[in-house]
């Protein structure tokens, strides 16, 4: 903390953005650059804090401002408001991250009943300066002394009423004048006082109410929305007015350096002759392409091209403009590094790369994972059709099909070539036949983390959630008048949320089609398998698109650095097959629960029926063969590289009908005794909270055998590939272990087990840390785990006691509109808390065995943020859905340059 | 680790028990006392150790035991085995800690077919002779050979058969030299070699049998049960034998240096002429009272009070011992502090502060807080009566009362004057009327921290459950053949686990007399209020039993010595006045929710199904007088200690009807309009697991009102109180916050009500930490707190991932099987997974507010071990149960002297 609070834009530079926001020190940066800034000053942020936090100004700022204000006088050679010729000045926020059209700003601050005349023998225009006082009162009153904005309104249209007039420009001088009256009028009646006459008056008060307005109610919303910290504060800036309105020569425009969405290089922007800023955001008339200024203004224009030259080289970075040219003069009034589409990022930080001006990290550093996911979705082409309905954008792209209610029925449907959109009010576990069958999925209840989008963000299909608009029933959904049955054409939009009746065009990702392609690479696996093909430009040049080489790129220069290996999270040899294509380093996570449905769930009913060990043996014995295939299919797959098997997971019961379902069938008389059977299991096995019940190791230890027959498989799969000449590489991870007595009991067996098969394949024992108590004696497991893999969903869900299933719908959103989070901590890992527990297992599990192996595959492994944690945690690898793997890729590749996960906001 | 593993009983002495085991080390410590103990010598733990590790002796091992066993020989001036005068020695097993019948011992070894007519001889007894050698090849087949027990059984019963004979004791020297034969050969039979003629072979192989018998499965069993490590290993005493059945001059016997029962001193023992110790065991001859040694043999009467006397001045406390009486020489065979009834315990440590032998902290060193407990519950009488059934003991005591079966009948029954046992399957929160009306509660489903045994333990109603013999109803249970109906009178021991049908009369408990009666006494408080009485011996001698006197004694020395403060955790004044008459200093939980049952529920239903903010406001309005009331009552009965309020803590779905019971009346179309808004609302609200989904603060921050209300009626109880005269001191917790944000958001609310209703009354604002996270964050949590309370319930329940509804009953018998706990983590506190949470939470709470009160009120707040270590996490009160608050504190006492909570064994 200084006591320094205003600085001259001479003082200030684009560095100082925490002080001086980023509009002031942009003004700054071009101010010493030499550029045409209107002269002005900027009051930190510092200064709006201290006001926020004392509910007044600091004592010093006052005669602060006086001395910059007298300096700004001197620059302009005129008084703030002097009758004879008032200097006025704009009062604008500007903090450290862009709020677009969240704060104040008040325009021509100085002008009073006094100054009007002055200000219209100076600019020779009356109606202007009638104008500009009209727009002052209007903005003051609203901004400074919340007037409400349609008293003004009203008034303005009484007075084009009274005129005949259709639009603002209609009105003359005298009309203007009239209404400056009635404005005061207006500002008197709300708020009990004359319009302030005092100039310094008028800009003090324009100042605070733009510190006000850094806690506006939708500030606050945005900021939560974008993850801004609450409490920066704005800068004010205070800025010596330019007119654009003054006549065909002067006008206002705004321009990139290069176009914003493909990165070309070239002229882009919009102009407006006789106008100010204020109106091209109304729309009133229709701009100019700038290229047309050239004709208009050729001097304005070629120093407008010459500044942006010199921005671009000075910013290394395409930059949007602001700009107003006063009766020939241009002037800046603002820049800074332009936001862009997503494809744009990719192709202006390699373009950047070959014109010599970054090095590859730092366009490695201008490209995020959100970015490139943007990419790998396919996109509905433009449409007037109109949504049925609005959801959750749960997992992006963009899907049609006919529409199916029940996921055998999905199933079948797609099995004949039917493309469909498997629709449900929500789903389970038993839907994933039709959810694998299905182009997208759509429920009307649930959020971002219900079973649908965690499973469908997993398999990267589209979801559409908790589109609540929608009744859905076991064979169709109504919205309003509109009834939608089976085989009727729908389309959802996974990016936006919405869901159309009927086909909407969809252009697929060219990002997903080049890695799904023939030239699709892989990367080298941290084991020193060599690469199976050379990567796109490793062959040449090809006639891929702009942006699919300069994603290539950008991912390669990634894996070039980054520390972090990505492996993938797995079940079946097509996920592993496609996440090998994306360039996934080994299976992270192959869950075998879904091994365990479908036909298979009667083998499974068999099991948990058992009431001899006779019986539990058999049905054992007849999943065996069935767990041995499912294994050795994905060995080959990922041939080389490691795939690490966790062991069954979910309690039983999950496998089991429901007991409602079965209890209202029974109470109707409807049971055979195969289903009293299960009923009774049902009841026997009924868990309070099965997520903190009977599953992972504790099911291992209580069946005898069960764990023992998945490691048999995993161990004769493994011999029969490397008898087939291939190179399997598996590993064994167990879940759920909280007490090293765990993992060591299951670990006797499992090496008894793959001794006894083929002792010449090794396969590690290691477990997953999901259990908080395993993550406090980590230093114990790691004597008898080879490998650790972090599970932080259950371990989110066990630190912060929350139910994925559960707490979301309930009140996860009264929590992110309390602030109580920023996001979610199932989407982005929750470094504080669950991070300590990550730290805590890291480096105790280290100390006691130097060679353990460190991997996540959680949810978060493919969440950038989350990724730039794991690689600060010092873990080896973290692994994530197959989609995921080049965003990990890219984010392990900026986490080794120490980018923060969201700094390029 | 050294190189020496013999140590000769002049070389050891009693604090050596880890090296020497328990024997061992007494038996040092008495030769050194110059007592009379046979030589021998005493192989370590440590070769044990190797011995298990390594499969085989240490290699030094032998020559050590031949330079020992030369010396035994040379002091008994005898040879191991020789033919003329055989030296036989016993090889007996001996650990650290005591293993009763779990480990073997070999009598008579050395004695071969060579050296039979020596021993005959020497003894002048060749029948004494024969038996010896009889015993010897029957003890070494069994113990050292496997050979079945039966087989010699069985060889031994037919020459009883052939002689007529119809005790051992009349087969003569002839018999016995034929049965001696008959042992050979079944020897031989089953091991497939000869009985070894090898005297020092017979040692070696007896030494190692002994070695392998720690890891027999009865003694692995016997361990974990009693929660002894099971990496000690067993010492070896090699000893010489002498014998007591050489004639009418020789006999064996055992003796307590005072009575273990009572306390009183005196002579208690047994004796037995002419026998070995193992015939006082077999029970074949009746053993007559110590006392009358004296006409038998007045010399070694003497004898043996003095070294009694000896023994227990150099003990200072009661020891038991064994001796033996060789032809009128009296030998001292073992001796060890004696176990003693938990009702001597204390009367025995004042009688010997009395006595000058041991100070105060040395008498509280010596009773336990288990001991203390046991004297807290009534008893049956000693009954010929067979029980119906054996369930698992979960809350202590003897309850007998009328069976009923359904709760509002239970409490009706009761309020008519009726003792009555609450019998249900399982129990729920729905039971708690009849739970508290009734005597006892006995279940047929459930573990011992199922709902029924937790909430038992609670409240000190005595509680059977888990009895799987009962098939139990609506209406009746039946076992066998037997039907018990309401009304029936049924009996059951909490402490035993047994059910009985008819009346067993009970005897109550006069410790808890004393307290309940007028002598009832309280601690300070640590605010500092005084002391209402002072305690039963402050105003001199009364009436009391030695037993209550020396109880009281013990308590009133661990109150001035500990550190920790007592609370309770009391739901209502009659629980609150129990527990400070037990002693309590506060209330650490007053848990709301029970206040929400009974009539109540349907308010709370009026909140759920509340669809308008006017209805939710309509119904906590209608909760708020209720609220108040209860508070006033509590803060009445604590009237100058603090009453820590728990705001509500359970899903509100838990105070509506099953979905189960609604979804089959609906099937069956059986629901009224307002059960169809339940089933709506069940359906709503329903949680796959509540454990960790919408409760706590998580309720208080979604539904507007809930909390506030709360804080209102205790802000407005206390202000009752305080316009009546009294001191009334609540404070506010609030449960389950994971973030400071949270706390944050409620204490804001909280502190609005406070001020609002009387800013007089200070009400501190804290928080459970039961979230792990909260323990993980709590230094940012200590700036909104201004107190911590551990919930250790839950804070094991996530920190383990363990729900304790579901997964006592799926696993923790096969876990405590498999030695994955030593205890459950609910019943004593998980030291080095939970409580890392809690010093984290402590140490990093306190160094962000150094003034933080930091308490538990979890049921480890009254478990002994659990006591220990929160006095060493730095803790300032433990709240508990009333029943325990008078074990907290003599618990708290010992750990101020720093003793292990389980030293005591």
């Amino acid at each position: 903390m200084t006591d320094k609070y205003v600085y001259a834009f001479a003082e200030g530079n684009k560095d100082l953005k925490d002080l001086l926001g980023g509009k002031g020190a942009n003004l700054a940066e071009m101010t010493n650059l030499g550029l045409p800034v209107p002269p002005g000053f900027t009051i930190t942020t510092e200064a709006c804090r201290a006001y926020l936090r004392d509910g007044k100004t600091p004592a010093s700022l006052d005669a602060e401002i006086s001395a910059h204000l007298a300096a700004l006088e001197q620059a302009m050679a005129k008084k703030l408001g002097d009758p004879e010729d008032p200097l006025l000045v704009s009062v604008r926020s500007g903090a450290k991250f862009s709020m677009p059209g969240m704060m104040e700003t008040v325009l021509n601050v100085g002008l009073t009943d006094a100054s009007v005349p002055g200000l219209a023998r100076q600019s020779g225009n009356i109606r202007f300066a009638w104008d500009s006082y009209r727009r002052l009162i209007q903005m003051f009153g609203k901004t400074v002394c919340d007037v409400p904005g349609e008293a003004f309104e009203q008034a303005l249209d009484a007075a084009k009423r009274v005129k005949g007039a259709h639009a603002d420009v209609d009105l003359d001088a005298d009309d203007l004048q009239a209404l400056v009256d009635a404005y005061k009028q207006i500002f008197k009646q709300h708020t009990g006082r004359d319009f302030p006459q005092e100039p310094r008056e008028q800009m003090e008060l324009a100042i605070r109410a733009v510190f006000e307005s850094w806690n506006a109610e939708r500030a606050i919303l945005y900021r939560r929305q974008e993850r801004i910290p609450g409490d920066l504060g704005t800068a004010v800036n205070v800025v010596a007015m330019v007119f654009g309105n003054l006549g065909d020569d002067s006008g206002t425009g705004v321009a990139f350096t290069r176009d914003p969405a493909t990165g070309e290089q070239g002229v882009y922007g919009d102009y407006l002759p006789n106008a100010q800023g204020e109106d091209v955001v109304a729309g009133i008339r229709n701009t100019i392409p700038l290229q047309d200024l050239e004709g208009l203004d050729p001097t304005s224009f070629t120093e407008l091209m010459r500044i942006m030259s010199v921005l671009e080289g000075h910013y290394k970075d395409l930059c949007d403009i602001e700009f107003t040219i006063e009766r020939g003069k241009l002037w800046m009034l603002q820049t800074r590094v332009g936001k862009r589409t997503a494809a744009a990022a990719f192709i202006i930080a390699g373009q950047l790369v070959d014109e010599g001006v970054i090095d590859p990290d730092e366009a490695l550093r201008r490209v995020t994972g959100a970015q490139l996911m943007q990419l790998m979705f396919p996109t509905f082409a433009k449409t007037d059709t109109q949504p049925l309905a609005k959801g959750i954008a749960a997992s992006p792209g963009a899907a049609v099909g006919k529409a199916v209610f029940d996921s055998a029925r999905a199933a079948e449907r797609a099995a004949t070539g039917d493309k469909v959109i498997l629709v449900r009010r929500e789903t389970n576990p038993d839907d994933l036949p039709g959810m694998i069958a299905a182009a997208g999925i759509l429920t009307s209840r649930g959020g971002k983390t219900s079973h649908a989008a965690v499973v469908a963000r997993g398999m990267g299909r589209t979801c559409v959630c908790g589109a609540e608009a929608l009744d859905v029933t076991d064979d169709s959904f109504k919205v309003g008048t509109t009834t939608v049955r089976e085989g009727d054409v729908i389309s959802i939009d996974g990016t936006t949320g919405k869901v159309y009746l009927g086909e909407i065009p969809v252009e697929p990702s060219p990002v997903v089609q080049y890695f799904e392609g023939d030239a699709a690479h892989s990367v080298p696996a941290r084991s020193g398998v060599s690469r199976e093909d050379g990567g796109l430009n490793a062959s040449g040049d090809t006639a891929q698109s702009p942006l699919v080489r300069a994603v290539d790129r950008a991912l390669r220069h990634a894996d070039e650095m980054r520390r972090l290996a990505v492996w993938t999270n797995a079940d079946n040899a097509a996920d592993a097959g496609r996440a090998r294509r994306f360039g996934a380093q080994g299976i992270g996570l192959c869950r075998t629960e879904h091994m365990f449905l479908g036909d298979r769930r009667e083998l499974v009913e068999a099991l948990i029926l058992a009431s001899t060990s006779d019986e539990q043996e058999q049905a054992l014995a007849a999943l065996l063969p069935l767990q041995r295939a499912d294994f050795a299919e994905i060995l080959q797959a990922m041939n080389g590289l490691p795939v690490t098997v966790r062991l069954i997971d979910p309690p039983l019961h999950e496998f089991l009908p429901s007991l409602e379902e079965l209890a209202v069938k029974d109470a109707q008389g409807r049971l055979g005794s195969r289903e009293k059977e299960l009923l009774a299991a049902v009841r026997r096995t009924h868990e309070e909270n099965p997520m903190l019940g009977l599953r992972g190791v504790r099911l291992g230890l209580v069946i005898p055998g069960l764990f023992a027959m998945q490691v048999r498989a995993i161990a004769e799969a493994a011999r029969q590939v490397k008898q087939a000449g291939g190179d399997p590489r598996p590993e064994v991870m167990v879940p759920l272990v909280g007490a090293v007595q765990e993992l060591e009991a299951v670990r006797t067996q499992a090496l008894d087990v793959i001794r006894d098969v083929d002792p010449g394949v090794p396969v590690p024992i290691g477990t997953m840390i999901e259990v908080p108590r395993a993550a406090l004696t980590a230093g114990e497991i790691a004597g008898s785990a080879e490998f650790f893999s972090f599970g932080t969903n259950d371990l989110t869900q066990m630190g912060w006691g929350f139910s994925r299933d559960d707490v979301e719908s309930a009140f996860f959103g009264r929590y992110l509109e309390l602030g109580i989070f920023g996001v979610s901590p199932f989407e982005t890992l929750d470094a504080d808390g669950i991070g300590r527990l990550v730290r805590i297992a890291v480096e105790e599990g280290r100390a006691a065995r130097p060679d353990l192996q460190i991997g996540v595959c959680g949810e978060h492994g493919g969440d950038p943020d989350s990724v730039h944690f794991f690689d600060s945690a010092g873990l080896d690898y973290v692994s994530c859905s197959p989609f995921r793997v080049p965003v990990a890729r890219l984010e392990a590749g900026r986490a080794a340059l120490e980018v923060g996960g969201s700094d390029t906001r």
